[in-house]
């Protein structure tokens, strides 16, 4: 099957709307949320329980994968698909993110005005050509470009993957910003010519940038709009508050071709779908609910439960009554309790599990909203 | 259904035999490999899949219980098996083997000269009456004698429970060794009688005591055989080496009544397993398998492979290929490899499945070759 959008129902209410991605390795519904495996693996979790989740879409970190195991060894064990054992659609980002996360630190870094200190001289040199850095494992140089960075990406041959771009740092001049934003098209530009050469049934998404200027942000749309992307997602910095993000976004949408699936790069938080599932955002990548599950804060209809909480010790019951997960069916919230209070390796499983139900139902629910025109 | 041992045929080549331990939740197949799930879980793996593997009895340790989340939550729940929702048999200690290695440190800390500096202060008193400590959780003392043992065990409510008993430490003299054993005798009566004040369905297994002098041992099997024990366990130091361990354990058995099942307490290792199973053990618990597992060691039929040798990175075919287990039938060696190089958590829960699996299947290789009387 190759890569096809269908929109299915466009809310009346508002620029929500549901459809259906098709895939190589499967249905992708939208809007959806997108589950972050790393390393190839949701953390605590194999790829077996992941199915029966239900999660539809599994984001793979290239940067990640390039270092361990290398792609040549995916590429041996017939892709990546075959390697983790996943039959469902993933998508692979262009490893971008890291390396430029890891010389300048995240915006929450910034914002608090935290060092990338333990990290310096991991970056050594940023130039037209691409990125220079060395490998965390083993001190090795690596080189990032456009063209490297596809072709580590057919190699591990994700449903839809994305073109390199530059992740400018969260404070920069309106200069730099511009000449950062004119990089990242030409190299999102090669990025594609590189794909297009052999696109073995991958779809590529471009990747929205522009910081926080709008007027960047619809060139950005403008000019991606022009080239033969199969999907569009958006990346780097909306700004500082939630507040700021949804503005954004709310007059960035209407520039993006409706016939493509767009993609909310990162961002997954309970608020943000909340705020942009309205917006006609279709996919939403994050590792929030995994996260926040190994952390003991488990996701339910009635808000976050702390689950190391004293009053959670004697609830004989699941964590929510009508939850069907794996979790719900056969242990309840005091064991649950016990085992992260044991430190127990289990209950990041177990509460993992559940956060994950959570959210697949949780756009199921949106989902059914939207083609009620409730949103 | 109520304990019972069935002797079903001891090998005509040795003194190994098998049997089938009738508990109120299920049987037990002698002989037989005994996981540890310290906390009411094996580490990693939750219980429906320990379910899966098949593994028939589980031992929990009391002492961990006891602070966390300690027995009135456990009773509340409806008691152990519900706590932790297994439905087949369970182990209890009676907690003073954590204890005493806290005052004491385990032989292997001993024989290494390691102290035990951090856990100084932690054990306060010890008498008649029983073993003063303090919890390692809040800081509180905790009482730990024949009785509040016994008492713990019930409201935890395993199939089988195990009697106080002292452990002495291994460099003791011979006069101090005899006032131990004498103790330990006294509060295995002690916790004999309060077990029989209610047994509820529990089975109660002696502890053999006596370190490493085989009188003392033949006068505790002697001593303990005269009281209505349901089983007999053998505790203690047993020897420096695996060789005296089993010329201790060929000269204490016979002296066991063999219409009751026996226990070798804390020894499964791959090698004791195939020099005690022929001296008669019914049971053995070992944490062995499951730490190995997240030490990334693999065991299988041809020896242990170590998952993180460079070797395996392109084994693009499960650990063993004609294992049945979970991880076997759904992932290889090669991405098993690659997780424990990315430290992934999903790593040591497939290869604690591995590792049970194979236990379970060794466990059943052996009662085969005993019924043929090869062993």
């Amino acid at each position: 099957m190759t890569f096809r959008f269908e929109l299915i129902h466009k809310s009346k209410k508002s620029s929500a709307r549901v459809g259906r991605i098709h895939t190589p390795h499967g249905i992708i519904d939208t809007p959806n949320f997108v589950a972050v495996g790393t390393n190839g693996t949701l953390k605590a979790l194999d790829n077996r329980m992941v199915d029966s989740i239900g999660l539809q879409l599994m984001f793979c970190n290239t940067y990640h994968l390039l270092l361990q195991p290398g792609p040549a060894v995916i590429q041996r064990a017939g892709g990546l698909h075959r390697f983790i054992n996943r039959k469902m659609p993933i998508i692979t980002d262009s490893g971008g993110f890291q390396v430029f996360s890891l010389a300048y630190g995240s915006v929450a870094d910034e914002l608090k005005s935290r060092g990338a200190k333990k990290r310096d001289g991991l970056v050594l040199k940023i130039s037209e050509e691409g990125v220079h850095f060395r490998s965390y494992r083993d001190g090795g140089k690596v080189l990032l470009t456009p063209e490297t960075s596809i072709q580590t990406q057919k190699s591990l041959g994700a449903d839809i993957i994305i073109p390199l771009d530059e992740l400018p740092p969260y404070h920069i001049g309106s200069k730099e910003l511009i000449r950062s934003l004119e990089r990242t098209h030409r190299w999102e530009k090669r990025s594609l010519d590189e794909h297009l050469k052999n696109p073995q049934g991958q779809a590529m998404y471009a990747v929205i940038h522009g910081g926080v200027d709008p007027n960047l942000r619809k060139q950005s749309c403008d000019y991606l709009s022009t080239l033969a992307f199969d999907g569009f997602s958006i990346g780097g910095s909306l700004g500082k508050t939630k507040p700021e993000m949804v503005e954004m976004l709310t007059t960035l949408l209407p520039r993006l071709p409706t016939d493509k699936p767009n993609h909310l790069l990162g961002i997954g938080d309970l608020e943000s779908l909340k705020q942009c599932v309205p917006l006609g955002i279709d996919t939403f990548d994050s590792s929030y609910p995994t996260r926040a599950a190994r952390h003991g804060m488990l996701l339910t209809q009635e808000g976050n439960i702390k689950v190391e909480k004293g009053e959670n010790a004697n609830h004989f019951a699941p964590i929510e009554s009508n939850c069907t997960c794996w979790t719900c069916q056969n242990f309840t919230l005091a064991y649950l309790h016990h085992l992260f209070k044991a430190k127990e390796l289990t209950a990041y499983s177990l509460a993992s599990v559940h956060n994950l139900h959570f959210m697949v139902e949780l756009m199921r629910k949106y989902r059914e909203a939207i083609l009620e025109d409730l949103i």
